[in-house]
């Protein structure tokens, strides 16, 4: 909270789910999608109390890589900025307090209407970002398969670009032919939707991006900052923007890992959609932690709004050396059995 | 956040209705109920976000006394704890981000079952409670008629003990004869539910009641610092989870307006139900303020957790002239047109 009483950053984040990351091999490697159902709810908990509280997993891989949500709740815990969580179709429980916006959990892509609470949703979250008070916000997202949907959505806009991965390979032609599919199933050609991000986001996405993108719609139009905290996913939510009418400024804010992905061209998606870019580099590489080398190694790379909230650390000038030392701390208090070890296990890689 | 990275405070808010509020004179004089069922999902908005964002009424009583969620919002702009509210059975939206506990809206005392959610509410806000992190919980609550329905639970367990009111004009008369009635639509006899904290809720109580003390349960138990903040809501808040067997230290801290009224003996409770007591005087009338010139003559008193947050500021050596100022600017933010005019309109007395 700033002591000169204007209004903070809040870092608003879309949680929610989509049955397209039960497809096999798509979203984490040899995830249980019963599991990763849960991970949503846990990132929110995470990113408020620090921990799971209510969701019975501890978002950490088989590898130890652990969810970006530690990330962003390490940088919280020492920046100054607000968090909300939009209830953006979670499938299970969670002890986060969360805004309703009508968002009901995503059907596989390749249903014939994945996204039925789309519009109403989308339509939601644009009041409530017209309406919400802050000077400026950071739109964020967790919700395993999200790069898939984002795909879909990108792909039934009409706009070609790559998407990136939370698996160091990334399933590139498998996502193409889900992708290809979810369009057959729907009647669509690609750029069938373009100036229809209602049309794409519903035949082709998740309810995560019709949140979101609703809400940088509203918050944008009615002069509040935005910034997309986050890598493909939140270009997919960027170009719904703009297919929308949106000609607000946006900027993104991502990690280094995404912006060093091959398979996603961040640069000519900045010039494409009008964003400001920033990325910023957590250093991990230079820790001697086998969490942070799991990042280093291409796994997770993005989420939770992880690279807005480095960004955020590094505008405030808090040292990066400092954010690694709370990421240890808030991870080892994760895995040290205080966040109720009697009825956790261990979920696969988050997203 | 502290920069230790110790859980720090988190004053949670309870937010509900019950139907007792649209009994004629009981709450705020004048009071229409069609704009009181708005109060809590305005104060938890005020709470987060410092103004009401979807809900449709600025509460501000025909004299200009402000709700009270002014005051702890104006604290919490000062000093450090962190807020989270519980959906315990709000009638109308709110874009206030809300924790889940299965509590629906109460129907008045006087039905034979006018909080048929109260044990579901009460198991989850219990398992909550247990499992939230924090090393301390202010607990708090806003919900209109709650005098009343406090009344109804410390007569049906037993408990003689006098209740505030948000009125200078406290219609105590009035609230006995509703609680009679509801006792009397149950079938049953003051004391009949001694011990039976679920029965007494239930029965003669609101969802706010039942999420709160269940919550209380959970979070002492489990060797969270719990303190009440509030008046005689608290109290029976306290009664409750008493009678559930809990035998963990309470406190309870509230404004001395509600110290100073004769109807509610606060000295006698906290020996009774064995609670420390803190009492802080803001100091409102040595503001030249209408705002707080109502809470001098009487009105409001205490809610949304205000005198417990007026307790953390002077812990935190906030003096409480710097308090005053800031509550005088959230006031006037409120009023001032920023609060979105376009739809807003004034609401009778908050509670």
């Amino acid at each position: 909270m700033s002591e000169d009483g204007s209004a903070p950053t809040r870092l608003v984040l879309f949680a929610g789910t989509t049955r397209t990351a039960e497809i096999d091999g798509l979203s984490a490697a040899g995830a249980d999608p019963e599991v990763m159902v849960h991970t949503p709810s846990a990132d929110a908990e995470i990113l408020e109390y620090g921990e799971p509280v209510r969701a019975p997993v501890v978002p950490v891989s088989p590898s130890g890589c652990p969810t970006p949500a530690v990330v962003t709740r390490a940088v919280r815990e020492l920046a100054d900025f607000e968090t909300t969580v939009v209830d953006a179709g979670l499938a299970e429980p969670t002890a986060a307090p969360t805004v309703t916006v009508g968002a009901r959990p995503g059907e596989d892509v390749r249903a014939s209407d994945p996204v039925s609470t789309a519009p109403g949703a989308f339509a939601a979250a644009r009041e409530f970002g017209r309406r919400i008070p802050d000077e400026e916000v950071l739109v964020a997202e967790t919700i395993p398969g999200g790069t898939t949907t984002a795909l879909g959505v990108l792909t039934a806009l009409g706009e070609e670009f790559g998407v990136s991965s939370s698996l160091p390979d990334n399933p590139v032609d498998q996502k193409r032919e889900v992708v290809a599919e979810a369009l057959d199933a729907s009647g669509l050609e690609p750029g069938d939707a373009a100036g229809d991000p209602r049309l794409a986001v519903r035949r082709a996405g998740d309810p995560v991006q019709a949140s979101a993108a609703g809400f940088v719609v509203g918050a944008a139009q009615s002069g509040t900052r935005v910034t997309l905290a986050g890598g493909t996913q939140m270009v997919a939510v960027a170009a719904l923007a703009r297919h929308a009418g949106l000609d607000a400024p946006l900027s993104l804010a991502t990690t280094q890992f995404v912006a060093d992905d091959p398979a996603a061209d961040l640069r000519a998606a900045a010039v494409d959609f009008d964003f400001d870019l920033t990325v910023t580099d957590p250093g991990f590489d230079a820790a001697d932690s086998p969490a942070m080398a799991r990042y280093v190694a291409g796994e997770a790379k993005e989420g939770v709004g992880m690279g807005g909230a480095l960004a955020l650390a590094d505008r405030e000038g808090i040292e990066m050396a400092r954010v690694r030392d709370r990421i240890r701390s808030v991870y080892d208090h994760l895995l040290d059995g205080e966040a109720d070890p009697t009825d956790s296990e261990t979920a696969d890689a988050p997203r």
